[in-house]
């Protein structure tokens, strides 16, 4: 079994599931710390900042700094930032897609813009996609943090931000970049920041139609872990599988001795 | 030529543009209504009263009265009724909507909800999205009173009511059965309260997307008139073309005598 330099890692469904702890992944990340291979958390979640996604880790006591924290957010920050320094942006979104913007050295604005961009945004209102409409009808480059169409909560499966996203794509007939997993983008930067080849570095998450499918794209070998949407049964059923598919983590530790 | 014996008729480009008047519309009307031929005016927009569109008729000196008035809230109001009388119904809209589903004795509820529609509404939430989302995925019927993509307005083309109900259907994969132009639901409806036969009905509109394929989806001889969206030029272009197409209503007056 080929020994890998650097780990990418889902985070709902591999780390935890919603507010719930999933055993194994604490001892996974410790004993990817202790034996000093480098690893980041990839996140579609464009809403909270680093900070506060490497908190979340922390309380299920999984070791994880604000640095190794990698949401689709940071990727669009950066993503535009390789198109143009000092962009024009009009973003809908939460504090995580805010933030990272303005770190990123862009502007808010609302007209003339370079980029729209779309991240979940619990606070949508009409007219904040009628700017966007006519941003991207003006000629604005449009992206979107992620294309996942709907959010496990307690309630149920509410709208995601790809569902949102639609809204503008339908009525302008422009179809956005997507950034998050599956596509590649984020994965490309990811492993840009892990310093290390593809071949090195190996894909991990519970998720066949966004981590697996994005290692996959993205060149990647790929770790299925059976803690949360994809369940064994349902993988079976894709014809392209995943390189290793696990129960738990734990499994995976001794891999890493 | 044939003399029609009943008179389906478009809104926005065929009576008026936006706030700006058509100046054939007012004695076109007028002659339909001095040889007494029945005629009903088919609009998509769902968030007005039938009282409202026929005073902005009235201003424009077009005579109209509210029951001459078939909006796509109207045929919503009463396609559910043959469905369910007394249906428990989750809406997204604007005043229209909720009015004639009031009018057809429906009840607004969040659970339980037999039907979900769908209207334009620009005071859109995520918990309004969030309750359609679940209702639907709840074996809710979903319907939606039209797909139109974009709205004109003096800003430029802002979202219309069919990219937002794709906000519902891209999230739970649920298409909704649309119920305005270009659709028939709304034109059976209307032939009906007209009493007379598709035979005898003729459909007036500018749009060749909206008006024009509803008519022919219908099963009607359609009028086309080049004061609106679809130009001349525009319409030349499609395999299937309307039955007559006529610079201005003006040149359609001596039919009806």
């Amino acid at each position: 079994m080929q020994s890998y330099k650097g780990y990418l890692i889902d985070l709902d469904g591999t780390m935890y599931r919603g507010s719930e702890r999933i055993e194994a992944a604490s001892d996974f990340v410790k004993a990817l710390q202790e034996e000093g291979i480098p690893h980041l958390f990839v996140t579609n979640n464009s809403s909270r900042k680093p900070e506060q996604v490497a908190e979340k880790l922390n309380k299920f006591d999984i070791p994880a700094r604000a640095e190794q924290i990698f949401t689709s957010s940071t990727a669009t920050g950066s993503y535009i930032k390789d198109r143009k320094e000092h962009a024009r942006v009009f973003a809908i979104g939460e504090e995580g897609l805010f933030h990272t913007l303005a770190e990123s050295g862009h502007s808010i604005v609302e007209d003339d813009c370079d980029f729209v961009v779309m991240g979940i945004d619990r606070d949508i209102t009409y007219e904040k996609l009628a700017i966007a409409c006519l941003q991207v009808r003006n000629g604005a480059t449009f992206l979107s943090t992620n294309g996942d169409i709907a959010i496990p909560t307690e309630r149920g499966m509410l709208p995601g931000n790809g569902s949102l996203t639609s809204v503008v794509s339908v009525s302008t007939g422009v179809e956005p970049t997507f950034i998050g997993k599956p596509e590649s983008i984020i994965m490309d930067q990811a492993i840009e920041a892990l310093g290390l080849s593809k071949e090195e570095v190996i894909m991990v998450g519970d998720n066949y139609h966004t981590d697996i499918l994005a290692g996959m794209n993205a060149g990647l070998d790929t770790l299925h872990v059976q803690t949360g949407v994809t369940t064994k049964e349902l993988l079976s059923q894709y014809e392209r599988q995943p390189k290793y598919s696990i129960a738990s983590l734990s499994e995976w530790i001794p891999m890493l001795r």
